[in-house]
């Protein structure tokens, strides 16, 4: 009944997409259970996904990027997602290569983007502080520069990929008293900056294998070209030119997932019995399955739209939002339902729905809240 | 924000669209109060429609039809409802034809088909009875053989233009013994039928302006060569072939309403002020209408596809009873929150939005029930 | 299951709820349709009522009232709306007693109060303009002191009981320099009222028994002894004093009518069959009423505790917000429900769900929107 | 807003409330995190709760219980919940007391019930198992009696206190030839059973403190006189005859849980600040926080009936289902929004919010699932 097929895939396509499947099925999942106690996949898993061609997999090749579009990205999200799993966060890796790839020097793009596509380097993004969330301009990290340097002080939390991180862009006031117009981003080459400290890896609802984690920065230095773009103050306008594309991701990891959980709980209602039949042939079961089946499926109708419109470049920022805030808020809906198909094994980790369940509820807060998109939206009305 | 410019148009299409805004605006909008209070909209209208073209758009235009696609019949649906007009109800006349058409014998369709083009004739199907709604297998009426001809007996109920219906497609048993297999489709045309009787045109909670009506029939008589595709038997058969059809135009016309609703409040909050700011400017409002607003955007891209799919023929069943759930929950929900954002006067009938609200009840109820929808979409599962 | 005995009900007031019933059955219910068509009960059904002594019943006896608690008044607002009966609106009529018993001059008790009781007049309150909803403040109707007398101009709608009206209670600005302490009620006996004229009985989506009106002032000249309470500038203060009363009796209509919708449909379901058994023994129709009937147990339990705090003094305005939001929202969730599962049936205003269904629609908009309820309540949070 | 005061508390009871809250602010809140890791509250916790009189607080004295009433054990859970402490679980050690009140012999009474109100020995009841959940009839486990032994083999899963327990109620099957029938209890004293053992302590969504475990019965011998009440045959009857007790303090602790989610929420909101002021400020808080103090309150409302109605010995089986299925569904909506404005910090562990989130879903599914309320609640309209 779901389609698996996306809208989007051509013959080219779906031999990538084996490719990344091999290689979820292979190398990621059966390392799950490990990452999820110690709270990370590890460098290794990162270099591996490297060396296959599927990190930057959107980035032209002359920066060491696999030269495709955002659907070669989409798939390797697709296919996490769809498996549950959580722990490797290609998604904040690939937009800090576009940061670079779309503001950066070049001279920063040839350092940092084939060492982000090999994997040798884990991008992150320190932009939330423990007093600002959604009002990003109230930052206070401040980078000060002092001769060549930047010198960077203040302290970051729920940095995706913060442990592994080789390269993080840290988000920072170049001069404090504005707001927007002081902002800048700077590269900190994590292995090469004194004063750079990774703080508690953050003990979360979902997410277990992933490497959320406070950063702190104690007079951190940098050259001044570390500058993303070379000039000061574009740090929030740099921020905001990637939120569709950002936004586009989480729907697309929103609607896999509620393809897998939906494909899950058919499995499982098919061989579950009670009283006699199987709970698949229980009215109620077959219309709430009916009812998820239609949502994932309206749900797949509209993020496949806004995949070919991101990459036919016609998505527009409100559109982006949209398929952030429905798609999170579905996966929401459906997964809940899901689990409580399960019964009482839906509570249990070992079944993958359980995992879903955690994992799905940060989809509704990270990358803008469902309120932050609403407010997007209703900009644009 | 809201798209109106439906992702299946062409060039052609659009001039064609412009025709039956014309046509809509300037004949059907004016005198929609006054066919609301008579409870129809009179045979004239429907002759003006044919005259133009808009009746049997998808017909061959050797039958008297337009020559077009599903695409030409959506375009008027659309129209319609996107301004709350609900009182002609082409889609049971165009259904009435695809009947003839997939099913009659050459005879028929040279005889009908062109006076349902032209308006002279207007299409009903006669299927619900006072005891059998979904469960249609379990009719009542007769259909006896007596010489050359068909003698009816029985009563329907809800029948979609009832009485201005000139040709009524009669859902009838023919062998009683028998369930699916005894049912035949008897083409009866009112003007030449003594015994045919239109009983009351039903008090409805909305489409006030639709003549939804009880037919009763007694020992009416028609030649046997009125039997649809003249064998006997096959009336479930043919009733559950267009289906798909049938459900896609409901999902067409709810998504129309609802992007016309959402128009009809943007407009309203926008000039309607409480506590010194206008009401689009809270942030309830706001927020609201930003979730509006996508769920809309969702739908349509849904519907958009089960359009397309239906015009290249490769609409399932399962995926057009996703459509009409689907669509017609979300109307149900769009427009009772719409008319919440106008306050009292979202009671008044003088606005769009109190009309609106009324009609969209039946949405999830006609063309199959909800239940019934996840029946069909459960079974493909 | 649904507990028709409220928890408050002692054996007096069983005897008096057997009277109310009575009534309702024999003198309301018959002339219901007839009342609906010509949109309104005919001011024979008032007189009645008071004769008797239905109407202000919580009115102390030495002004012609019963002598009762807000009990008596809940017990006849319940009656009717467990039968779908919203012609006749004695909680307007009653709300205009208390602002005479609790804010008027004794000259003004006098005067009215035993007239109201016995439906000589009809109450009505003239607050809502045409520019001005929830935003109280800003209405512009004037009352100016003329000698004598005050001369009021302006325009009021959406009044309950406005055709009917024998006093009317106009909120007029007496000050138009300031918002709320502008404010003033001024009493106007319609018949005695030269100017005074009522405009459209406005065409409404449900309540269609009620007359619910717009009312236009032209130099109406009263005494300055229609003044309520005597004092300019309380108006406000006297209408924000009974709030809680009046949405009290929104929440108690509610929750009766939720009721009333769910015994009918298990009726309902019981007796309809498809696929050969009673639609009542599918599993979703069980768990949908089992759902319903727990929702309308739950609201019945607060209801009934807000009616006890409400006798005993100690119903805060918060919670009677509550009682009001909570009420008139799941009464909404409820009824459409219970709709749904009438199918076609439920489409149709012979039947009780349909009538149900339109006249539920109001109740989160007048006495104060669900929005404004929130707004209350989050102040006492 | 959020009345704490629970409308069946008396002096007495306030102060077996403060009794009892010192206990959890003081010996348990303080162990929580650790008992989180270790999966297990740890024994010592079970004996001081003994000693201080908190177990067994509804068991007569003479068998060492506290001479009290239901309302004792919902001021231990309601004070537990409203914290977000989950990891003992007195509820299903009170539950097996009462098994052995209600139908042990007197000899079971005087040997156990002392012993379970000390906390020497902590209870638990062995029912589900891996291919039986809702369908308690299926369950395999079987008790064969052998001269003076029950020889008892089999597995159970899902057995709360499974790891702790030194009393286990073992449903089994005396008479394998038939459903509820030939279901009995057995008592195993764990410390006395060779053969006896725990397996896994499941690694749940939530509920990290409490020792859910897998338990493994092969070949254990207990005296034929730990047969519950003595006679065979009588384990369904058993099971059946406590569910509206067990049910109603799912409803109490969810409720709980309810309040204490939306405490901890208005104090996050008001303490944040987004775009320069509070969160607790913009207008969506606050009418989402409205809404959900509404539900909150109404909810509490019908619990508090509940528990009264379960002390005085009139609550039917239909309204406890009522207030599990109620209570479990509403808690599960008001933390994922109480969660939602946390943002970020609502997805971290360290905060309340988040614990809450993972262990209220359980609360949907054991006791009986929601399904199976809605089964229970549809039989008895």
């Amino acid at each position: 009944m779901i389609n698996y097929r996306l809208s989007w895939l051509d013959s080219h396509l779906e031999m990538y997409r084996d490719t990344v499947s091999r290689f979820v099925d292979r190398e990621m999942a059966p390392l799950d259970e490990e990452a999820r106690e110690r709270g990370n996949v590890g460098h290794e898993l990162w270099l591996k996904a490297g060396a296959l061609g599927l990190l930057c997999s959107d980035i032209p090749t002359e920066y060491g990027g696999g030269g495709g579009d955002f659907r070669h990205e989409a798939i390797f999200y697709d296919a996490m997602a769809r498996r549950g799993l959580t722990g490797m966060n290609p998604s904040v890796h690939t937009i800090v290569a576009h940061y670079l790839l779309n503001h950066g020097t070049e001279e920063q793009k040839r350092e940092y983007l084939p060492r982000l596509a090999s994997g040798e380097l884990v991008g992150a993004i320190a932009m939330t502080e423990p007093g600002a969330g959604s009002d990003l301009q109230s930052i206070r990290t401040r980078a000060e520069k002092r001769g060549d340097s930047y010198v960077i002080n203040g302290s970051k939390t729920f940095i995706s990929n913060g442990l592994l991180a080789g390269l993080v862009l840290v988000v920072a006031k170049t001069n404090q008293a504005e707001r927007a117009s002081g902002m800048s981003i700077i590269l900190v080459e994590t292995a090469k900056s004194p004063g750079f400290r990774v703080g508690r890896v953050l003990d979360k609802l979902g997410l277990k294998a992933q490497d959320t984690s406070e950063l702190f920065f104690d007079d951190v230095a940098v050259p001044t070209s570390n500058l993303l773009g070379g000039a000061e103050g574009r740090g929030f306008y740099q921020l905001m030119s990637d939120l569709p594309y950002e936004r586009t991701i989480i729907g697309v990891m929103a609607v896999a997932a509620m393809e897998g959980a939906v494909e899950a709980t058919l499995a499982f209602v098919r061989q579950r019995k009670a009283f006699g039949k199987s709970i698949a042939d229980f009215q109620n079961t077959k219309y709430r399955l009916a009812e998820l089946a239609t949502i994932t499926k309206v749900t797949r109708s509209f993020i496949d739209e806004c995949v070919e419109a991101l990459v036919s470049g016609t998505l527009d920022a409100a559109t982006a939002s949209m398929a952030k805030l429905w798609a999170s808020e579905q996966q929401g809906k459906v997964i809940d339902e899901c689990l409580q198909l399960h019964g009482g094994y839906g509570f249990m980790n070992e079944y993958l729905i359980a995992r879903m369940y955690a994992d799905a509820r940060v989809q509704r807060i990270y990358g803008g809240t469902s309120e932050m998109m609403k407010e997007v939206i209703s900009r644009a009305l």
